[in-house]
């Protein structure tokens, strides 16, 4: 028998969160509201991850890999400038950023991030 | 000494599944009939990744994260219509869907699949 | 309380791995010198897969997914070529490679890595 696995905020399509064997899986954030600029954005997207860690057991400082989406890679200076501020620049994680399109056209950033509990 | 590795159908480029320590990684599933509409081509990658999970003595209802390309975004309420009849609802995974250019022009769409064994 | 966490080559913004409870995590390795064309990157690319790997008690043996992105998926033939020298034939992982913009114009290639310890 397999571990266990914790859900958080099951909806019918997809939950935000799922915890097994001590990792937590976050499903990609996106902004909440997309009338931000990408700084804006950016803030909103890392305060809902900080969030989501928090009900897992888990925080920024206890990340394992994080996998950035950029509407426009060239957003990525501004991005890091956000992400500078909010880092735990002392436990800093794996990170890989790249351009993709994303599901609203107005968003400009989406996050996945896989962490330890 | 670490965690021993089972691996599923192992060609010489890429095998289609590791085993470890309980989690299952799956290759990134694409269509086997690029002729069929991008609702067809889910249902396809979508059956593959059901057929693989249970060769690792996992299933749908065990994902712990789903990374969807999409060649074209807008494909994305077809996509969901088709996940919708699949996905187990009340063990919905995480998921984060993106646009990328497929290796193959005809593929649709390509899924990547994290699961609990 | 949960598993400790070592990284490697901590800086402010991100560090290159991070292993927890056996599983090492690398961040997306992008070529040393830009300069090189798409097989010289790769070449780069995996080279320093292979060095962090060492780092971090694991080997291309052990690799349990390994994410590809290429700035041109028509580079998919090359990159293969320079893969298939390198990947450990009767370990190969699963794979997926999708196109995707990357932060510097001149990378052609982004590989991003989770590995067992």
């Amino acid at each position: 028998m397999g571990h266990s696995i914790c859900r958080l905020n099951v909806e019918p399509r997809y939950s935000d969160a799922a915890i097994c064997n001590g990792v937590v899986y976050l499903a990609g954030q996106v902004p909440d509201d997309a009338s931000a600029d990408t700084a804006g954005q950016t803030r909103q997207v890392l305060a809902t991850i900080d969030r989501l860690l928090h009900e897992a057991g888990s925080s920024k400082s206890r990340i394992l890999m994080c996998q950035i989406f950029l509407a426009d890679i060239a957003d990525i200076g501004v991005m890091n400038s956000v992400w500078d501020e909010w880092v735990d620049s002392a436990n800093s994680p794996p990170r890989a950023t790249v351009q993709a399109a994303l599901a609203d056209p107005a968003w400009r950033i989406e996050v996945v991030v896989t962490a330890a509990a």
